[in-house]
């Protein structure tokens, strides 16, 4: 229950990995058979992505991971073009809200914008906060923690009229809503590939054609220029694969994302008082159910889960380490009592309706069991 | 022929891989079990490469790879630290290079050493160069096309006595001698799993305890804050197993690149005319030869071998595209009908004496043919 932080690899995904591993291991950049094979796998692997973004081979940078996508596209736009004013959001991605650090150290001007208790950025404060010399957008899809879906094409819409880059991170996005960049307006979009059932350590970053780009990992020039060093070719032939069973896959997919989704609030909600289901109620990924357990705290919750073989998180995997209060909570207005209760359940292709059932059977057992010996017990009149 | 370029993943590194593309999928950031097994697995990933180098753990940074560790070192080092010189070789890879030029752009300045034939640098003229700002010397310890090894303890001792913070790529070194980063006395190095049998898309960077870098990557605070981004941990174990067996194999490798080398080196001089054995004859990985064939054009001469299915290689695979002359063998002082005429010859494990044999005849017939038809004929007075 625990997608959003990673997912398995598919079956067919490593059958396709493995003669990578084995076989056929050159280099796409030697001139010799060895390396044509691997250059011609990396060919069919952007198209693989392209297809399921509807954008052109050609639009795909291969990375090694949603986060240096999303370092890319920072770094890379400001360093090719004028302009040193950019707009994000509160709740984005640290791998967003870092790299805009890193650019204010370097004298740029960041707007986050706020959010809304359902996660979501209002397209008029967007429009309000743009500037002279804004120089690239940057707005996730849909939330990592929480699960919100921006209104991107609202925004991509102001972008195009007022001439900004756009860029969205849409990490988690991919293969639980249909995408059309096109359609969509975006100009730049990160992906990754072990959020769809791929290996880690591969990710893509859409680029629209015409985009002026600073390259951010330099070296022997590979990628046409844009992000040096050998390719991680069996990966990347994995996350081409991943990419074709999402873009097969998808209806299928959403289907099932939502029965299980909706059984398991459903449910919860009937069985476990004092809880409140956090995101926008239609505006969200069918893949993502977001809790507020009131009077415990989601780590215990975790760990108790754990002990039962049911795998949860309080939030991004990527920052739990810290033990800090979730940015993402707070900029949607949460009390620190909902904060710390919260629990993210996030569901994968081979998820059942029967773990969805366990899960919730556990899940008040596990709850009640806490309440029981929580320091909160009299302010919520728990039994 | 051009295990310089790329290496098979060993058989034992691969299975050593596979638990992590299947049930071992967890995310080493997330609490549960899941996650504590991929977070286990990258601890030991740390120890088997830190036991490679005679490191300690902590003091390895895992990375996309090579491309990636020269990138961070560069970015990390100038941007934690005072001083605005640096200070590296004209022979240098790409990796080097051009994250010099990118930061020559940022104002900082760059001396770029010259070598000698042989491809050395002088430790006099390195020490010459040394400026009251200079922050970084980055040299690398084995060049990637003719193998030459540099005086990189006599360049350490310099740097200490002037307190710079010294850098080597040792991409081309790792499992082809001894490396002790301790008795070498280096600060940091650069090394890659796919050059010793482990898998593409994973390099590490070694960061002596207590240097001051800033992140390159930055995101989810990852590898202790230097590096984020989810971890691609089938990918590290590999890159783990992989150090284990260089080390565990290291002296038997030597002797065997050794006895492939010298046999390849003698029998292409006694069968062939016309041709030199490039880089230093002795300060050099003992994997490596490379030579030039007066009067032939290099690429044709790897078409052909492609054809006999032999790989090899003129130079760096990374920069073969762009067909430019190269940098290393212009530095060195090469004429064009020698820089032209260069063939690299790389070798693996699994290289043996019977592979040497067939390679030597069909170069002989090879270059033989080609030089019928040479432009150069009657220059070198071929028949």
């Amino acid at each position: 229950m625990d997608n959003a932080a990673t997912t398995e690899i598919h079956e067919n995904v490593l059958k396709e990995m493995i003669p990578f591993l084995k076989e056929h291991y050159g280099n796409p950049s030697s001139m010799h058979r060895l390396g044509r094979v691997s250059n011609k796998a990396v060919k069919k692997v952007r198209k693989q992505i392209a297809d399921l973004i509807s954008a052109e081979p050609e639009e795909i940078l291969l990375t090694s991971g949603g986060t240096e996508s999303n370092n890319t596209v920072l770094y890379g736009i400001t360093h090719a073009n004028q302009g040193n004013h950019i707009i994000t959001s509160s709740i984005e991605h640290e791998a967003i809200l870092e790299p805009c650090k890193k650019l204010e150290k370097e004298g740029f001007e960041i707007t986050y914008l706020p959010v809304n208790r359902e996660g979501l950025v209002n397209p008029e404060d967007f429009k309000q906060s743009i500037k002279e010399n804004t120089c690239l957008a940057s707005i996730m899809f849909a939330n990592n923690e929480v699960g919100t879906i921006q209104p991107i094409r609202e925004i991509s819409k102001i972008c195009q009229e007022k001439k900004i880059f756009f860029h969205t991170d849409a990490i988690q996005a991919i293969g639980k809503v249909n995408i059309n960049v096109k359609g969509l307006g975006v100009d730049l979009m990160s992906i990754s590939s072990h959020k769809i059932n791929g290996p880690k350590g591969v990710g893509a970053l859409y680029i629209r054609k015409g985009i002026p780009m600073e390259p951010f990992i330099v070296g022997g020039g590979q990628e046409n220029g844009l992000r040096s060093g050998t390719e991680n070719v069996a990966g990347q032939v994995g996350f081409g694969k991943a990419c074709q069973l999402a873009k097969e896959n998808l209806e299928k997919n959403i289907i099932h994302f939502k029965n299980l989704r909706d059984t398991l609030v459903s449910k919860v909600l009937e069985e476990i008082p004092h809880v409140t289901i956090n995101g926008h109620p239609e505006k969200r990924i069918p893949s993502n159910a977001h809790f507020s357990f009131l009077g415990v705290n989601g780590e215990d919750l975790i760990i108790k889960l754990d002990e039962e073989g049911i795998a949860a998180s309080t939030g991004s995997a990527c920052s739990v380490k810290t033990q800090k209060e979730s940015h993402v909570l707070k900029s949607m207005g949460f009390s620190h009592d909902q904060i710390t209760g919260s629990l993210r359940l996030t569901l994968g292709t081979s998820n059942t309706i029967l773990e969805i059932e366990k899960t919730v059977i556990t899940l008040k057992n596990v709850v009640e069991e806490l309440r029981k010996v929580s320091p909160l017990k009299s302010k919520y009149n728990f039994n």
